[in-house]
C-alpha cells in the first residue's frame, strides 16, 4: 500500500473537475501511450530469463530516459546483480567499466528511442572496437523504435532487437520494453511491477482519488513555489531522485507560444540532506514545495546499538531504536519543522520497497507530471529546447 | 590555469568597491578560519603516511560537511583506493558496506565537527557493535573540533585524533583536517591541493582578479534569476556537485531579521544531463544562472571509434575525435544554446583534474560563496534553521 497525505489544504472539486476531464480523456483516446502499459502483454519476454542466464553481467548503454528508469528500479531493488550504467560520454566511466568486465559473461543493452543519440551509439562502437567484436547477436539487445535504423541494423546482425512503443517517450518508457526487458533479464519481477502501476492507475482513473489533481493544482497555482523538492527517505532512492529530476524537469520547462513556463525539480535524500540543502528550505526563500517519501520501517531489524559511551551519553537517546525507525522519525521531525514554517508539504509512504509498490510510484510520478502539464496547458511530452544545442554540436564537429 | 570566463557584462568596480573592502577585511581578521588553510603547517600529517600503510581499504563516516568534501576529492582524483562513505543513517548502506570489508584492514574515519552529531555516533557505535570491538586505537582516527566529548573519549581511548579548527564551518573544512588526514592516508599529494587552493587566494586578494565580487554582484542583484545551476562536464563531479550543493544551500539560505533571503544551488553533469534537466533551462522559466565547469581535453585519447556502420551513418560526424573532444564540444554547444536564450553564463575551464586544480576549484566556489554572502548581508556560516528538527527529532524519540 502506498499513502499519499496531502498536509495542505485541498480545493473545492469544480476548480479541478475539468483538468479532471482531460486527463481522463488522454487516458482513452490513446494517444499518450505509457498511461496503458501496466496492461502490457509479456509474452516476448517469456524467452529472456533463460536466455539471460548464460550472463553474470549487465552494461546498459543509454542516455536519459534510456538508463534512468532502469536505474531507479535497480537502486530502490534489494538485488545482487552486477549492473554497470553508460550513461554518459565519459572515457573514464567508460574505461572503468569496460576494463572490469569479463565481455563474454556480459549482456548489453542498447538503448536509443530514436536510433541515433549520439552518445550512445558511439559508446556502442567504442565497445566494438575495444572488443574487437565480430558477432554482435551474442551479447547485445537493442531496444529502439520500430522502424529506427538502429532497429534495422540489429536486424541485419541478428541481434535481439525490442521495440519501444512510437507513443511512449523516453522519460515515460520505465514501464516498457526500455525497463522490462533489463529487469526480467535481472530476475526482478515485472508482472507485480506492472500490477503495482496498475493499482495506481486505477486508484486514479476509477477511484478518483484525487490526490494528484489536487496536488497538481496545488503546484501550479501557487506561483510563489516554483521548485518542487522530493525529499526521499533512505540512500536508495538515489538513482529514483534523478530519475524524478528527469521526468520534472524536461517534461514541465516549455515555451507556450512566447511565454516561458515550468517547475523545477530539486530531490534530496533523507536524513543524509538534513545536513545539506534543508537549512535553505527552513530558512531560505519561500518557493519550494516539499514531499517527503519514505518506506515502513521492517520491525524485525535489530536496534542500531544499546552501547553507552562515557562522554557520548548525549546521543543515547536512540538506543533501542533500530535505523529505520531513527530514521522514519527524522523523516517524521523534519517534516514537522517544515510545516511549522508554513511551506507546502506532502508524504508518500511505502509498505516496503518491492516491484509492487515500485511500480506504484513510478507510475504515480508520471500521472503527477501529465496532470501537472495538462494545468499548464503545455506539450508535456516533447522536448524542443535540446535540439538547437544537438545543431550546434554539429556545426562545432564538422569546423572543428 | 583555471579560466574562469563571464559571459555577461561586469559592472563598474565602484559597485562592488564596499564588498571588496568587506570580504579583504574579512580575510585579515582572522574570524573566518578556512580563508588561511592553504598556509596551513602539515607537519603533524607526516606520520599519517606511514600508519595508513598497514590499511587496504578506508571507510569515511561523517555527515554533511564532514564527508562531502572527502568525496568530492575522490571522485574527481582518478586513484585505485577503495574508499567506502557512510554519510546517511540507512540500514542497507552500512550492511552493504561493513559486510564488504576486512575489518582488520580497514581504517575508519569518524568525523563530527561538534563530537555529538546523532548519525554519526549511531554509526560508530553500530560499527563497535557488528565487529565486537575491544582496542579502539588500532583502526579508527577522529576528526573533532578540540574539546569536544568525541575528543576527550579519543584521547580516552588512545585513538588518534586531529582538530577541526573552531573557526572553521564544517561545510567549509575540505582543506583543513578534516579533509586533509583522509587525503594524506588515501596517498593524494595535500601540498599540491593546499597550492592550488593558495593561488586562487592570491588571484583575488593580491592580484585583485575581481571575477568572483562581479560574478557575486550579478548572482546577488539579478532578482529574478534565483537558481544557481553548475554545469559539470564529467562523471567525475558528481560528488563535488553534492559538495557544491551543500556550500551554497545550507551558506546562503538564510532569514535575516524577518525577511527569507537565499539561492537555491541546482549541479548537472554534462553531457548526461542534457538529456534531462537542459530542456527546462532553454524553455522554462528564465530563473536561472548557469555556470559550465570543464576540464581540458587530453590530445593523448585516441579516438572513441572510427568505425562506419550501415544505417548508423548519420553518427560518424564524431569520428576521428576522442570522447574527452566530442564532451567538450557539447559543453561549447550547449553553453552558446544557453547564451542565445539570455541566460547568464559563465565558464571555468580547468587545464586537467590533478590535486592542484581540484584545491583550486574547491577554494574558488568557498570564495564565490564567502563574498555573495557578504552581497546579501546574511551570516553565512550558522545554519540555524536545522536546529529545530534536531529538537523534535528528540522529542518524538523519547514519546516514542
Amino acid at each position: 500500500m502506498v499513502t499519499n497525505k496531502l498536509k495542505f489544504n485541498k480545493v473545492n472539486l469544480n476548480l479541478i473537475d475539468e483538468y479532471s476531464k482531460r486527463i481522463n480523456s488522454e487516458f482513452k483516446d490513446g494517444k499518450i501511450g505509457y498511461f496503458h502499459l501496466p496492461k502490457s502483454d509479456l509474452s516476448n519476454l517469456n524467452e529472456l530469463s533463460e536466455f539471460s542466464k548464460k550472463f553474470s553481467e549487465f552494461v546498459v548503454v543509454g542516455m536519459g530516459g534510456s538508463s534512468l528508469g532502469i536505474k531507479a528500479v535497480f537502486g530502490l531493488l534489494e538485488n545482487d546483480k552486477k549492473v554497470h550504467f553508460l550513461d554518459n560520454l565519459d572515457i573514464c566511466l567508460c574505461e572503468k567499466v569496460l576494463n572490469s568486465i569479463n565481455f563474454k559473461k556480459t549482456l548489453f543493452f542498447i538503448i536509443s528511442k530514436s536510433g541515433t543519440t549520439i552518445e550512445t551509439i558511439t559508446i556502442f562502437k567504442f565497445i566494438i572496437d575495444k572488443f574487437s567484436v565480430k558477432d554482435f547477436s551474442k551479447n547485445f539487445i537493442f531496444i529502439t523504435d520500430g522502424d529506427s535504423n538502429l532497429e534495422k541494423f540489429g536486424l541485419e546482425h541478428g541481434i535481439k532487437t525490442f521495440n519501444i512503443p512510437k507513443n511512449v517517450g523516453g522519460r515515460f518508457s520505465v514501464l516498457s520494453a526500455a525497463g522490462l526487458v533489463p529487469f526480467t533479464c535481472f530476475g526482478f519481477d515485472v508482472k507485480e511491477i506492472l500490477d503495482g502501476a496498475n493499482a495506481c492507475a486505477r486508484e486514479f482513473f476509477i477511484e478518483k482519488n484525487d490526490n494528484i489533481l489536487q496536488k497538481a493544482y496545488h503546484y501550479t497555482t501557487h506561483k510563489s513555489a516554483k521548485i518542487n523538492v522530493i525529499f526521499s527517505y533512505g540512500s536508495k532512492f538515489e538513482y529514483f531522485n534523478e530519475w524524478y529530476i528527469q521526468l520534472w524537469a524536461e517534461s514541465l520547462g516549455k515555451k507556450r507560444e512566447y511565454k516561458r513556463l515550468g517547475l523545477t525539480p530539486v530531490a534530496l535524500i533523507g536524513s543524509k540532506d538534513q545536513h545539506s540543502f534543508l537549512q535553505l528550505i527552513m530558512d531560505g526563500v519561500k518557493d519550494k514545495t516539499v514531499t517527503f517519501i519514505k518506506v515502513k520501517a521492517d520491525t524485525k531489524e535489530k536496534s542500531a546499538s544499546n552501547l553507552s559511551f562515557k562522554y557520548l551519553e548525549s546521543c543515547d537517546f536512540v538506543n533501542g531504536f533500530n535505523m529505520s525507525e531513527i530514521l522514519n522519525l527524522q523523516c517524521d521531525a523534519t517534516m514537522q519543522a517544515i510545516i511549522n514554517e508554513g511551506i507546502s508539504v506532502d508524504s508518500l509512504e511505502l509498505e516496503c520497497l518491492d516491484e509492487w509498490h515500485i511500480g506504484y510510484l513510478l507510475y504515480y510520478y508520471m500521472l503527477l507530471t501529465s496532470v501537472t502539464g495538462i494545468m499548464l496547458n503545455i506539450n508535456t511530452y516533447n522536448q524542443p529546447g535540446v535540439e538547437i544545442g544537438k545543431r550546434l554540436l554539429k556545426t562545432l564537429l564538422i569546423r572543428g
